[in-house]
């Protein structure tokens, strides 16, 4: 007889989006004549560039005639998309072969598939407040013991907190598997080197791993921030590079991206290339490669033109977090984020609960946002606000904030 | 300190495809002058019909335009294409809901991922030979226990013969949950509908699950072979179905499928729904969703039109596969499938090993095949020939054999 995976039955319920639509329906219901204002989506607005577009068509194209068909390509991606990554990081001054980089359909698959690589011993660390897909893989991966009074029993939460920044301070228990997101969603905190490096030595001394989820990486202003933690001495021996296409270049629904599994990169008894030849077969085994069409389009995205155009769509998403930024300062409110990221992250008014915030935004003001409470305990008593809506919207979102919530 | 996950070192190398290179490679240096054609490739080489390249562009052109554009679609799939796979089902007189299908990458992914949802205490069987995916995936999952002579021995082997027409009996030790792939890769050989009901019998007393994987079902031409396990009543209780556009639309390299959780499945101590809402779980949680392009050209393979012009390529390889048969049974060989598939199955002539024979046919006729013995113990003795071919390169492979191959 089948037994089912038994840590399914320790997930908490999905509830935060779930709860946002359910409490905007109800106003919507209410008030059926008046306009709600979004600055909740989390999901892209502006169409493909021209050059991305041109992409997609010519190996739609290719499809099409006998000549020039592909079926299926190599399971870790195509060389050419491969080699202009590495081309991607040496402008870092990164140097990483080709066939490090592996080709995934977007970060999140990948982001869980990536446990497949450890023992079910190993501790994870996540930050606090967090996306939610990196814990709640861990929960179905067997990885996270008991839920209990708001937590997983042997999952490290790393507090993100205005004392330090929002990035974390080390662990004090020893963790195996560390996730860092940098930009950081959903607090929009960017890491700075010296931080990344006080994590580097700390997973070469404990032979730990990082997963580093760079998705939102290209909304990086400031030249002296990262963009890669491999810009950290050290790091191709002890981390693993997770990104994306989705923010870069408008791939949401496109789904590419990629894994960098260094041949440095060592853990416990392991010889270095070991972890690359495991995730190698890994991929291999279990994976068929990102689609042809998206590889074409992800190429097209890196090209000179290519790059001038996703260029000007991450411009467009920072005008709208920047002044995201100056309306809630303006009302008083103490922010982070948005300079570097796409997600503008507030602290409630007077201690006002992330949910209670959240009611009197829609209620005053129609503004729909995200309650911080939803990805972690250390993000009750703030609020996220999210970047991706069109100029217009967040305007008049803006408009009502302004008008509308005193503090 | 990270633990590698001690399975990967259960792996036997991968030793199939890169043995058939090498000897081919050997051959062609020694030869350089000489024309090679291949039997082996299990890819398409027939370009999109129009229809399907239009709805590919269909969505390339909605990404292009604010009023168009789509970012992240639901997890699950976009309703149009559930809803016109819940229609194709309905024409075999099978009632799905559209949220029991789940639209996937392709088969592959989720014929490892779906074994997310077990206990790794349950035992897996499998066909013997079998496409190695299945054990694969199985064996860095945690299944399959150390491998010795031949085998894994948490595994359960069910041996294909011509004895019971290359359709496993029912496995003589429990099995839990158990692979079965109809078309198969690599025998060709189609159950019928009595063989697939002793398999639901069994499943349905010992509470066992089938994953079915039904990749190559465009290729059954006898209307009382099944299309799906669903059309053997009793099936939704304890049957998952993975299918693809791969091979019946050319989507190789495009990347879709789907995965059919129905509601009524049950396994050991759960309630109807339960495992349907846990794969939902492990989706929303650990994909996001497949590209919209290759979604939008796979509901256009499903029109009316996208049908007709998808069914002239599964004739063009059937013919290949005809063409195949005739030879190999005008030089004396014993052969199945090729008939309702896209393989040929041939039994070596006079008890030669499958490598061999692999090597009579490269030296002698310059064709390249793959031996039976790659797909497991009871592929030794057989070759796999493929009508993924061109007509013109199979024609001269066919010659050539005809010409050069004296058993």
């Amino acid at each position: 007889m089948a037994i089912i995976n038994k840590h399914f039955k320790k997930l908490q319920g999905s509830y935060l989006f779930s709860e946002v639509a359910k409490r905007t329906n109800k106003f919507r219901q209410a008030h059926p004549d008046v306009q709600i204002f979004s600055l909740g989506i989390g999901n892209t607005t502006q169409p493909l560039p021209k050059s991305v577009i041109n992409g997609l068509l010519v190996e739609v194209q290719n499809l099409a005639s006998h000549a020039t068909y592909r079926g299926y390509g190599d399971e870790q991606g195509n060389t050419e998309l491969r080699t202009a990554l590495s081309q991607w990081y040496l402008e870092l001054g990164i140097l990483l072969h080709p066939e490090e980089i592996f080709i995934n359909d977007g970060a999140k698959s990948d982001l869980a598939n990536i446990l497949a690589l450890f023992e079910r011993t190993n501790m994870i660390a996540v930050q606090d407040p967090v996306y939610p897909a990196y814990i709640d893989s861990s929960v179905i991966a067997g990885y996270s013991g008991a839920y209990k009074n708001g937590r997983y029993k042997r999952l490290i939460y790393m507090p993100c907190t205005p004392e330090n920044n929002f990035f974390p301070v080390l662990p004090e228990k020893k963790a195996d598997v560390i996730y860092l997101c940098s930009p950081n969603n959903p607090t929009g905190a960017v890491a700075t080197k010296k931080q990344l490096q006080q994590f580097v030595e700390y997973a070469i001394t404990h032979k730990s791993v990082i997963i580093f989820d760079g998705a939102y990486s290209s909304f990086i202003q400031d030249s002296t921030l990262p963009k890669s933690i491999y810009e950290i001495e050290g790091a191709k021996t002890c981390a693993i590079e997770i990104n994306s296409f989705s923010k870069y270049a408008g791939f949401t629904g496109v789904r590419l991206g990629w894994t960098v599994v260094p041949r440095e990169l060592v853990i416990e008894d392991t010889l270095p290339g070991e972890i690359h030849k495991a995730w190698n077969r890994r991929q291999t085994t279990m994976f068929n490669g990102a689609s042809n069409i998206a590889q074409s389009g992800g190429l097209a995205a890196l090209s000179p033109i290519g790059r001038k155009e996703c260029k000007k769509i991450t411009d467009y998403y920072l005008t709208n977090a920047q002044r995201i930024r100056e309306c809630l300062n303006s009302i008083g409110l103490s922010v982070i984020g948005g300079e570097n990221a796409p997600y503008v992250w507030a602290q409630t008014p007077a201690g006002m609960s992330s949910w209670d915030f959240f009611d009197m935004l829609l209620n005053q003001a129609q503004v729909v946002s995200t309650p911080g409470v939803g990805f972690g305990p250390h993000g009750e008593g703030y609020m996220r606000f999210s970047a991706f809506g069109q100029h217009e919207t967040t305007g008049k979102a803006i408009n009502s904030i302004q008008q509308n919530i005193h503090i």
